[in-house]
C-alpha cells in the first residue's frame, strides 16, 4: 500500500496555507511540554487541513458537480468550509441522532444536511455521490485528506526543529498519519507516539497484533472523546506501522483533567477528544520517552455545558 | 509631559522578545472583526511586555539589588517572572485581602510576598524600596511600562496592515497608552478606541471633561473586570487624550457574554477584563468606526470557578 510522502505534505501547505491559521506553539503544563492548538485553527479543529486539501485538489470540473460526506463531528464543518471557500455546494449526511448544535453549525456553513439512521451513513453517502456525481471526501481513508493534517507536522518541526517527541491523538488515524510521517521525514530522530483513550483503543491493539482491530460502536462509544471513537482504515494502519512508535492509553478522568487544566492554566478551551496527549503527558511519563515534547491538541468543538461542568469540578 | 515614542517601543520588542510569545491574530465572533489574544501570552496577559521591558532597561547594579511592586493581579506575576528570568530577587506588596490563588500563583514564580491592609500597598511598597535598595516597577504608571505594552500594537500592525479599527481595554491605561502611540505612529489612518466597564468609566469621565478624573475603589470595586478597576495616572492619561479616537462603555452582562462567546466559539479562555473590547463589537457597533477590526484580549487569568458559573448560563 503506497503511504503519502513528505512532498505530498507540502504541496498541501501551500494549498491551504490561504485558509488554515498558522497555530502557534505555546507553552504547556508540565515539565517540558509545548502545545500545537488545533482548537485555534479554522472551524475550530485540524480537520480543515485535510478538507480543504483534498477539495482544492480536485479537478474543478469534478468540485463544481459539489462535495458530499458522513460525518457529525469535525470533518463535517471543515468540508462545508472548504466548498463554501470554493464556491461548491456541500452535502454532509449525519445520523439522525447527531447533536443539534452540530447539525446547525454545519448547515450555518452552507451545506445541505441529510439526517439518517446510523448504520446507513456511509451507504447513503456513497449511493448520493453515484447519483448526483457528488465528490466523496471521506473523514479520514483518503491520502489527501492524511497529507493535509500532515501540515500540523510539517509546521511544529519548522517551529520546534529541536522537538524529541511528539504526541498525537488517534480516531481514525489520519491526523497520527500525517503527523508521524512528516515528522519523521523532516527529523527521524524525534519519537511519534499516539493517545487512544483506554475505551476505544482498537488502534493500540491493531498495532501490538499487528493486524487492524476493529471495536464496534457499542464499545467505543463509552469514550467521552468523541472524536475518536473511530477505527482506523486500512490506509491510516499502514501509515501508523509504519511511522508511529508507540501508542499509549488514557481514562476518561484523565481526559476530563486535562481539559480542565489547558482552560485554567493555559486559557485554551479543548474537546475531551482534543485533550488526550496532554492527558498522556500529564499521567504516563513513565510510559513515554523523555525530552522536548510537543502535543497536538486536535480541536475545541466541545459544548459549553460540558465544559462547565467539568470545571466545576 | 513626554510621551513614548515608536522607537521606545520598538527598543522594548527588542528586549521582550526573549520571552513574549508573538501571539497570532486570530478571526473573532460577530463581523469582521479579528482578535489579539493576549490571554495567551507567558503569564496568561500582556503585562510580562511591560514588566519585562522595565527590568531588562536597568543598569545591572540597579536591578541586582532586587526588584518591587503592588499588585494583586497580572502585573505580580509578570515582575516576579521577569525578576526570575533575570535571576534578581522580587518582591510584591499585596493587600491581605488578595485571592490565595493569586498569591500562591506569584509566591509560585519565585517572589516574595508581603501582605498588608489594602489602603498601605503603594506606600508600603514605596518604603521597602527606600529601606531596601529595591527598584520599584509600577503596574502601569512608568515610561518603559508603557513602551513595553506598546508592542501588542506594534506586532498586531506587522500582522494586520490594513487595520483600520483597534480596540483595547483600559484599566491603568498604559496597554491603551502604549498600543494607541505605536498603532498612530504605524497607521494614522486607524482609529483606536478605549473600553471601559460602565462601573468603572473614570477614563471616559476624564476624557470627555479634558481633566483626570478619579473614582474611589468602592465604586469601581463594583465591576467584575477587576483588571479595569483602577484609575489612569497622569501620564497615561496624557498618552489617551493625544492619541485615543474614543472610548465606549460595556456592562457588566455584556462582559460576561463576551466570556461565554470567546469560550465556545474561538476557544479562548478569556477573564471579564479581557473580554471588554469584544463586548464592545458584539453590542456597541453604532458607535464604533466601521472597518477591519482588531480586538485586543488583555489576559486570561480568571477562575475556574466563575467560568464555569458563565458557561453554565
Amino acid at each position: 500500500m503506497e503511504l503519502i510522502s513528505i512532498n505530498d505534505v507540502r504541496e498541501a501547505a501551500a494549498r491551504v496555507a490561504a485558509v488554515v491559521v498558522r497555530t502557534p506553539v505555546l507553552k504547556g503544563p508540565g515539565r517540558d511540554l509545548l502545545l500545537k492548538p488545533e482548537n485555534l485553527q479554522t472551524t475550530g479543529s485540524f480537520k480543515i487541513r485535510g478538507a480543504y486539501n483534498a477539495v482544492d485538489s480536485m479537478p474543478p470540473e469534478q468540485r463544481d458537480r459539489g462535495v458530499i460526506t458522513y460525518s457529525s463531528g469535525n470533518h463535517a464543518q471543515a468540508l462545508a468550509y472548504a466548498a463554501r471557500s470554493h464556491g461548491v455546494h456541500c452535502t454532509v449526511v449525519m445520523p439522525d441522532d447527531a447533536k443539534p448544535v452540530k447539525v446547525a453549525a454545519t448547515r450555518a456553513l452552507g451545506a445541505d444536511v441529510v439526517m439518517v439512521p446510523p448504520a446507513d451513513r456511509k451507504a447513503h453517502a456513497e449511493r448520493l455521490a453515484a447519483e448526483r456525481g457528488f465528490a466523496l471526501v471521506p473523514p479520514f481513508d483518503h491520502p489527501l485528506v492524511i497529507a493535509g493534517q500532515g501540515t500540523v507536522g510539517l509546521e511544529l518541526v519548522e517551529d520546534v526543529p529541536d522537538v524529541e517527541v511528539v504526541l498525537v491523538p488517534v480516531g481514525g488515524g489520519a491526523l497520527a498519519a500525517g503527523v508521524a510521517g512528516a515528522v519523521k521525514a523532516l527529523r527521524p530522530s524525534a519519537k511519534v507516539v499516539g493517545v487512544e483513550p483506554e475505551l476505544a483503543a482498537d488502534a493500540a491493539e491493531g498495532l501490538r497484533a499487528g493486524a487492524r482491530a476493529e471495536w464496534p460502536m457499542s464499545r467505543t462509544g463509552r469514550t467521552i472523546a468523541d472524536g475518536l471513537r473511530t477505527n482506523l482504515s486500512d490506509l491510516t494502519f499502514a501509515h501508523l506501522k509504519a511511522y508511529l512508535d508507540d501508542i499509549v492509553t488514557v481514562t476518561e478522568d484523565e481526559l476530563l483533567d486535562a481539559v480542565r487544566t489547558l482552560a485554567t492554566t493555559t486559557h485554551l478551551v479543548v474537546e475531551p477528544s482534543g485533550a488526550a496527549a496532554v492527558a498522556a503527558h500529564l499521567n504516563h511519563a513513565d510510559e513515554l520517552p523523555a525530552g522536548r515534547t510537543v502535543a497536538v491538541l486536535s480541536g475545541g468543538n466541545v459544548d459549553g455545558s460540558l465544559l462547565a461542568r467539568v470545571l466545576a469540578g
